[in-house]
């Protein structure tokens, strides 16, 4: 078996629930798990960890003055995830640097491992938080004041969890220098001057991503007027569930026309009782797609069917990665795989985009996904194309690193 | 202030909520105040109170052999719900005790007051649980296994406020004599034999009610495949959201074009991620209609959009309560208004049907309700139209007890 087969196979049980899919939210005991799995591998590897003060976790492989390379991604998942998304970047980079010292190579900069924290914001609604955390992109006070469901405060969460929410705050220096993230595919958005959608359709285990669409998060508040379901004519009714009914399918129907993406993928209904017509119903727009322009058309059109103001709880611009970044990949995956690499957008925020509107130098490297299934159990990817992404960090830090093979 | 009004006013405060609404769900805290408050108004008029097999308790005036008359209604209510569905009853019928206490009257048979248990469903999903039980209409081992929302379990809930699950069962020997029930009027429901919908359409302060609509709930589980909502082109979706909100619109129409009623109060939406397609979305539909036919056509008609068969998870045939059984309801009220007493159905469910159907004597005295809303904080019925509810509720028990006047 391979080392990432192997590390992969280890990691297979944590958070695991009984649909196959994973929940590893932020500062559960699943991702306690997982964190503890990072230090582990790390330690073996002889890499010197630390935890930083907003709780992502570091690995360094050889210590050195200077910018360096770090390889990245996250460990935990959003609720019923996939097993990939965020975990196999982790896996690969700790794969690439055991066949590197396994070859007796060494770094002549520092390597470092990367485990942003709560990068799907499954469980406090803000993605990216350890990056933006670190890139001073959110305020620490407003980031301790998130609550999950639960009412459970990040801090206390936090605290639980062995850490000092006090210390939260920005550290940009640790990014000075160039941050490779390597992720599952997700979706089969279209490949840049090709007809295919996704690289299973262009034939390419490897990808290599220009950017991360704009995305942004709307909260729809449906007023009703709450009346029992056995008395009430249809005439006379206010259901804010039918209005919700109306906004859902106008949403689909907007994102067609302006080839973008919309969805709502949570509703709450108040009260929610199975004999009343509700008196409230609040549902969550996300829409994202190539530019701006469309996603504010889609926006417009649904506001215009609910009859209220969308309230923007999140926009991200479009962040587009620079091409010079992403030296030595299209190199890289040309000599592994005897083609030219394709490049493609991702549709999904990532750590990496928060980095990069900080300013930092990023690049990303997607492993085929052939059903395109992200964000749910049927996430998965080939082993030989997991193989290739591996060898592919392995050839990126030994050339970014200037490595010295011992004899 | 009159003895309904400061009764009424002495409720006021039990399990309202910061909507101005009310929880007062079974065997929660604010049930058991409201308990509390009828065994002690019962006890302050000198009734002989008990708590019977099922929870319901029972205020008896002169017990006697023989039937007698039991006016009752429940202490409960539906989430957020409003002041004085079940409320009402009971306290009316304290205060036209007190009144012909205060007359010098009494009883020549038995006059009874009760409070059924759960009859919303709130909590744990079954309508008229306590009058279910009473008449063998509910199984008790399957009562005792309902489940609330939270994962508790109705023994234990009992338990918890001080009642014995295991003593649930059947006692109709309770319901021998006739029942009378009066409510506040739950939507505009067209009055027999005019073109007015509603008791305030129909210039008329009290109703007759001839029996219950037909009334079905459906469970409808939307399939569908989760998947990241920033990375699946809408062609590729397959969204539970998009499904359910069809339904529901289907729902609407068809219950429309049948002259019925048809609701969706309550959705759940798995995960519930909002930066996720769902994978699974789960709806309850409720259906009530002026005759069965038309209720059958509404379901058909949103199984074919929803591509799943609904699961009925409850079905309640046309109750019509017996004419005779209302004896002297309408001579009762023509000599409190001067007018005929208007005559309507229900479209909400009561104990009296489930009395009713298992051959008890029963009839439903109603108040009108300006707004017509229900099951929602701003039901409301003005205070004279409720003085009248009690006087006539004073004067039935006279006219069935063969009552006699102390000098």
């Amino acid at each position: 078996m391979s080392r990432i087969a192997a590390l992969l196979e280890t990691l297979a049980p944590i958070g695991r629930n009984e649909q196959g899919g994973y929940d590893r939210l932020a500062w559960t005991d699943a991702d306690a798990a997982m964190r503890a799995w990072f230090l582990a591998e790390a330690t073996d590897l002889g890499l010197e960890t630390e935890v930083d003060r907003n709780g992502n976790l570091w690995a360094h492989w050889r210590l050195r003055p200077g910018a360096g390379l770090i390889v990245g991604s996250h460990l935990d998942s959003v609720p019923n995830g996939g097993p990939l998304d965020g975990p196999l970047g982790i896996a690969s980079a700790f794969a690439a640097i055991r066949s590197l010292q396994e070859a007796g190579a060494s770094p002549g900069s520092t390597v470092s491992v990367v485990a942003f924290v709560d990068e799907e914001g499954g469980r406090f609604g803000l993605a990216c938080l350890g990056s933006r955390l670190l890139t001073g992109a959110v305020d620490p006070e407003r980031a301790r004041a998130l609550v999950d469901r639960d009412g459970v405060r990040l801090d206390d969460a936090m605290r639980a969890a062995g850490l000092d929410p006090d210390a939260l705050g920005p550290e940009p220096e640790r990014v000075r220098g160039s941050y490779l993230e390597l992720h599952v595919e997700q979706g089969h958005l279209p490949v840049d001057g090709s007809g295919a959608a996704g690289l299973a359709a262009a034939g390419a285990p490897l990808g290599v991503l220009t950017g991360i669409w704009p995305h942004g998060r709307w909260r729809i508040d449906l007023p009703g007027q709450a009346n029992h379901a056995g008395t009430t004519p249809m005439a006379d009714r206010d259901d804010p569930v039918v209005r919700a009914a109306a906004v859902v399918l106008a949403a689909r129907e907007a994102a067609l026309a302006e080839d973008a993406l919309a969805t709502v993928g949570r509703i709450d209904v108040e009260p929610g009782a199975v004999n009343a017509i509700a008196g409230r119903a609040s549902l969550w727009l996300d829409v994202r797609g190539p530019d701006e322009a469309r996603i504010r058309r889609v926006v417009d059109a649904v506001a215009a069917v609910a009859g209220v103001a969308p309230t923007e709880e999140s926009w991200t611009g479009e962040t587009a990665f620079a091409a010079e970044d992403a030296r030595p990949l299209p190199a890289v995956i040309r000599e592994l795989t005897g083609a030219d690499a394709p490049t493609l957008p991702s549709g999904a925020g990532h750590d990496a985009g928060v980095l990069r509107a900080a300013g930092a130098s990023v690049a990303m490297l997607a492993v085929r996904n052939p059903s395109g299934i992200s964000h749910a159990p049927g996430e998965s990817a080939e082993l030989p194309d997991i193989e290739l992404g591996v060898a592919a960090l392995a050839l990126v830090m030994q050339r970014v690193s200037a490595y010295s093979v011992q004899a």
